[in-house]
């Protein structure tokens, strides 16, 4: 692959992961937000948007990590199972903070955990970086899953 | 290396990084930069907070994918040339929105431009992505540059 090409890779990839991105930022935590019961541990809102920048941000360069091993020609399966996860991704904030419904959210948040995983699992022997960099956004995401089981119980 | 030592280095390059991005954070825009006259061009504020965050995480992974190749004892002389444009990073902040002085931050700020191609050419035999991961960055802060120079310009 050219240099031009490879660049514009990494331009695409970004850019994919951020529309998934631009949900959370067409559903924003309002009203019915601020008026639900939060565990004490509940993290301030302001660290959700750098934390998720930098998650998206790590996805893009691991997709792009593996797509350059080939373009779509070679990687084709592994690039699928990495753009579901990003659709279950971009899911949750309407399910959640469009639909106020944690409960069927919390369903989904769980999808989005296996098919992590399952990216993780098809990148390792692709690229190694590329499977290491999706760790903190797996942990990340069991974290957000716990703290979604929790909303939806304490709210009932 | 181990995993564990790969992963616990993930963390410690997006901690390097995202302590310079700190900076940002002391000193945000306020009163005095409200009342700068800019250019037509200048970016809505919103802009900076998330474009930030990504080139910071790609800049911790670019040092990460070098580290991996030896560690400091193979890596030294590109990590520190890395480290040297970090730190002329996290400098700019303080002088443009610290001292209000926009002057000495454009002069700061092509030290950071030489120090960041210095990188990209120090990554460059180490590792092509870790090289590619620093090219948006580059884009940005010449954009960047373009704009101090403008402000410094327009309020003399």
């Amino acid at each position: 692959m050219s240099r031009g090409k490879i660049i514009l890779g990494l331009c695409g990839w970004l850019l994919a992961c951020f529309a998934a991105a631009a949900m959370g930022g067409l559903f924003m935590p309002g009203e019915w937000y601020a008026s639900l019961q939060k565990p004490a541990w509940n993290p301030p809102g302001w660290i959700f948007g750098p934390v998720w920048t930098a998650l998206y941000t790590m996805m893009a360069v691991a997709a792009w990590l593996v797509w350059r091993q080939g373009g779509w020609k070679k990687q084709r399966r592994p690039l699928l199972v990495f753009l579901t996860q990003l659709a279950l991704n971009a899911l949750w904030t309407p399910l959640f903070f469009g639909l106020h419904w944690p409960g069927l959210a919390f369903a989904e948040i769980l999808l989005l955990w296996l098919a992590i995983a399952a990216t993780i699992a098809a990148f390792r022997p692709v690229s190694r970086p590329a499977m290491l960099l999706l760790v903190p956004y797996l942990a990340w995401v069991s974290f957000a899953a716990v703290l979604n089981f929790t909303l939806w119980r304490l709210n009932p």
